[in-house]
């Protein structure tokens, strides 16, 4: 008999969806805080929470991985199938996860909406203009920026210089030309002439400030934050100097409420901002991670790259903002990928490899190591594969024991829920017997060099840290501007424990070299810039948008 | 006693809204059919035509207005009014109006949501990202904006000649600095430098494609038809040679479905769509408008800017693709606008002046004989202000029943429909006893010069057309290229009957230049240009965005 693998959106095509008035029903949403948009998505009124203040949160599940590879670790599946796992076994558990930017979209396959048979859906929606968030990021963005040209262009009373704007425009689109721009060219009705350049809309800061903020008033108090350009006198100049951040947050009245969807099993999903995992901090917002937490007896949310950079900056970044304790963290691994930290190369991972896994266990083992270090339980969850060896899973499972971390076979894409209910049980009886003892790695008013150190020693496993004059000359500057005690957010490579991609498996003694500091003021984090970080993707050769169509009855093809 | 005139903002938001799925249900509109944005917005399935194929549609009443003056002569009010005033007097009547762009709303007091007690509602909504169609414009047109960059930067194999591309990005601001752009810059990783330039998103000929496209097949195909360069033979290059036109399409699975909202008065009011005036034909999707046809004895519409422009263009472009022909015209005309046109400074419009407005009802007149060259039955509404004197009105009403058109008074900002039953009850009975005889001005198999001179001659009254050598070379190769059997939409001032705005009333013996001929071969029409249209407007020294904000209980100040 011939098996036809489905793809994930005929799968998601195929499935039972509920009315998400219903969903919200079942999980105690008042259908006056609910804002349908269609059958099948919501935005819920942050009057929700003002209703269910006394009613005590849930438990905190992060999903995160080791250092992936281009093979993929399938963080977002894990996620979403060990929500389903845990309805199914009579645990009432809500999903968080990150918006899709519509860029990728087009360019290559890409998308966060899980995959196989535990997904989100509506999937064609969610990656497309879903309820319009990732818009009103843009324009909120790009009014900002019309605001600097134009407050140049009438007279600059606040003296900005041209040479020192360092906000740029966005848009969601993978599209290179628009890297490096000059503006304002043709004259004087046409305002001053200066370099600029685009981003893509998830590389915003105020994307990263609708992910952290804790209401209306927040969110505008930190897009007034912002800092735009720096004065003739070297001083910053923000978003509230030039009069724009109430008109940016009245443009959120509606994108700063949580979206919900449903997995292929009707659990319910949040999915809420999504920032660049580089640049800002990779999260879904603090708003729909709390709301999870209100409606649901667990609620599982992930974190962009591997633990290194994902989980850290989910500790000590939103964690913290958001006074946030997590009752566990599992770490997804593929005997794939950890074959691939032990020195096998692609093309040779469908061959058996016992002495290359148990080498490649090391990446695995450091990113166990730190989540112990911010004294929190922690899981593997194995994301099995079907050239994955009984052999090779055996000596997964024995190299886990050696080091008394918990272990569960995950087989949520072919199977959905049911694929994930030991993983769902182990992490059940793991929450119930094992308490967190949460700990950041630094504190926010150490200096910024102790900070970045006690990452790169503790979390990255390196000896130390490299600052480039002209990261040291920020660092002074930020110190003089008081900005200097706030969480730091790594822009690192995810491929590597260190700055070096090709650094695999838990490299020691490497050095990491920051060579840029940056800080997004509203956001309230320093960025650390380790190397040559891409923020505006470029389309391929044939893209993604060249498959895409949609016929006559509205049945799409090619988004998937 | 004192009386507070409310502002437009204060009066809507005091406004008793029904659910929107509650107007849907008394209009017919199936629960199925229906798509919720929140509670008062919704978008309805295309797929409700195909259910009532059967019946018979209502009539179509079109509200235009005499050349506008700075002072504005409140055409979405009247039309806004006239639909209120016409279910008041038992009659189901349905709006059609466009949607408001973003950019302005930030700029300059404006937006189209009509105005005092001829609202529709929620206008915060409406003014801002609505449910999302401007969005998807923005991105379409963006998409195909990163395809020719990326097709040129890898490889190129169509040939295309970078310095004969037309297509333009677009982003939904008011953005001075951006109109003239270099993008490409920073080396080989970023692509081929070169000139480009922004336009507001609402001049987007993806916007133009939208409103005159009959269902989602027809849409692809459109974007697909549209040329984007020429290559370095100078053939054109379109949308489809580079493939993403059913990628385009695709996101617009939902913006293609006609928006309902409603106004003060819970009349339902389908806005959807809503290009440039000039640039473009500046009406509603023929969605829209169908669809109010269907489910409702009446519909009114409006167009952009005065008769000599909107009204030609929505009959000659907009009825001829849409098949439409309209059982009356209302003409908009404002006693201070008239006296403009009879040579009247703007500080001097308070004072009673019989003789400037004798003088100015020239250009109402014109506008008058217009409409019933294209055999349509034709009335005049006043839009009453406070500062009219009894004998103006008195001379106004004479001078409209010399040239035996019906007049009607129009006092709907003050008193929403109720001031606007005479005119209902009028316009009710002009479309009983007086049947249209629905004629174009020109067919479109005729040649671009003779269409062209047509319309100026028959319409504006003048004596003739004047091509630039540029647009004469330009016209030969629309001919060589078999594009010069489309409509003509020309773009010129809206404050005169001629190319010059301070040429006012009904000017003759004037000659019109053309400067510049365009094709929009996906629209569908060939674009006149008789001076510098701004695409992209900037904003003021102090812009309304600075006058915004919102508090903690979402509650909007500024913006209008």
């Amino acid at each position: 008999m011939e098996v036809k693998v489905l793809s994930d959106i005929e799968i998601a095509q195929q499935s039972n969806m509920k009315p998400i008035a219903e969903i919200a029903k079942e999980w105690d949403i008042l259908e006056d805080e609910l804002e349908l948009y269609g059958k099948y998505k919501a935005k819920i009124n942050l009057s929700i929470f003002d209703r269910l203040k006394n009613k005590p949160d849930g438990k905190l599940i992060l999903v995160t991985a080791i250092n992936p590879t281009s093979a993929g670790e399938g963080k977002s599946t894990t996620a979403v199938g060990l929500g389903q796992a845990l309805n199914k076994i009579g645990k009432r558990a809500v999903i968080a996860l990150r918006e899709p930017s519509l860029g990728p979209v087009f360019g290559i396959k890409g998308g966060a909406a899980g995959g196989g048979y535990a997904q989100v859906v509506p999937m064609e929606d969610i990656n497309l203009h879903f309820t319009g968030d990732m818009h009103a990021i843009t324009t909120a963005n790009n009014l900002l920026s019309a605001a600097i040209d134009n407050h140049i262009h009438q007279g600059n009373t606040l003296r900005i210089d041209a040479r020192q704007i360092v906000w740029k425009r966005v848009l969601d689109m993978n599209d290179r030309a628009l890297r490096n721009v000059v503006v304002g060219l043709g004259g004087k009705p046409n305002g001053f002439v200066r370099e600029d350049g685009f981003m893509i809309t998830v590389a915003s800061e105020v994307m990263a400030v609708l992910c952290l903020a804790e209401d209306l008033m927040d969110l505008k108090e930190r897009f007034g934050r912002m800092i735009v350009a720096y004065n003739l006198d070297g001083e910053p100049v923000t978003a509230k100097d030039l009069g724009v951040h109430g008109a940016m947050a009245l443009l959120f009245k509606d994108a700063i409420k949580p979206n919900i969807v449903q997995t292929l099993e009707n659990t319910p999903a949040l999915i809420h901002g999504g920032p660049f995992a580089n640049i800002a901090h990779g999260c879904n917002s603090i708003l729909a991670t709390k709301l999870g937490l209100k409606i649901g007896e667990y609620l599982i949310t992930e974190a962009g790259f591997g633990a290194d950079l994902g989980a850290e900056k989910f500790l000590n970044i939103k964690c913290r903002y958001g006074g946030l304790t997590p009752s566990a963290v599992v770490i997804v691994a593929t005997i794939r990928a950890l074959k691939m930290h032990g020195g096998v190369k692609k093309t040779e991972l469908g061959k058996e490899n016992l002495q290359a896994l148990e080498k490649g266990f090391a990446n695995l083992n450091k990113q166990v190591e730190n989540i112990r270090k911010f004294g929190l339980p922690v899981m593997v969850a194995v994301n099995k594969f079907t050239n994955d060896t009984d052999a090779e899973i055996e000596l997964l499972i024995k190299k886990c024991e050696e080091i008394s971390v918990e272990v569960a076979l995950n087989e949520v894409w072919e199977k959905g829920g049911e694929g994930g209910i030991d993983m769902a049980q182990r992490i059940v009886n793991m929450i119930e017997n094992e308490k967190p003892n949460f700990n950041y790695i630094y504190e926010v008013d150490e200096s910024i060099k102790n900070k970045v150190n006690k990452i790169v020693t503790e979390i990255y496993g390196g000896k130390g840290v490299v600052f480039t004059n002209k990261a040291l000359k920020q660092i002074k500057k930020l110190e003089e501007m008081g900005l200097d005690k706030l969480p730091i957010c790594m822009a690192k490579t995810q491929y590597s424990l260190s700055d070096d991609k090709n650094l695999l498996g838990a490299p020691k003694d490497f050095e990491i070299t920051v060579k840029e500091v940056k800080v997004s003021a509203g956001a309230g984090f320093i960025v650390c810039l380790t190397g040559d970080i891409m923020t505006m993707p470029g389309l391929p050769k044939v893209p993604s948008a060249n498959k895409m169509d949609i016929d006559e009855n509205g049945q799409i093809v090619g988004l998937f």
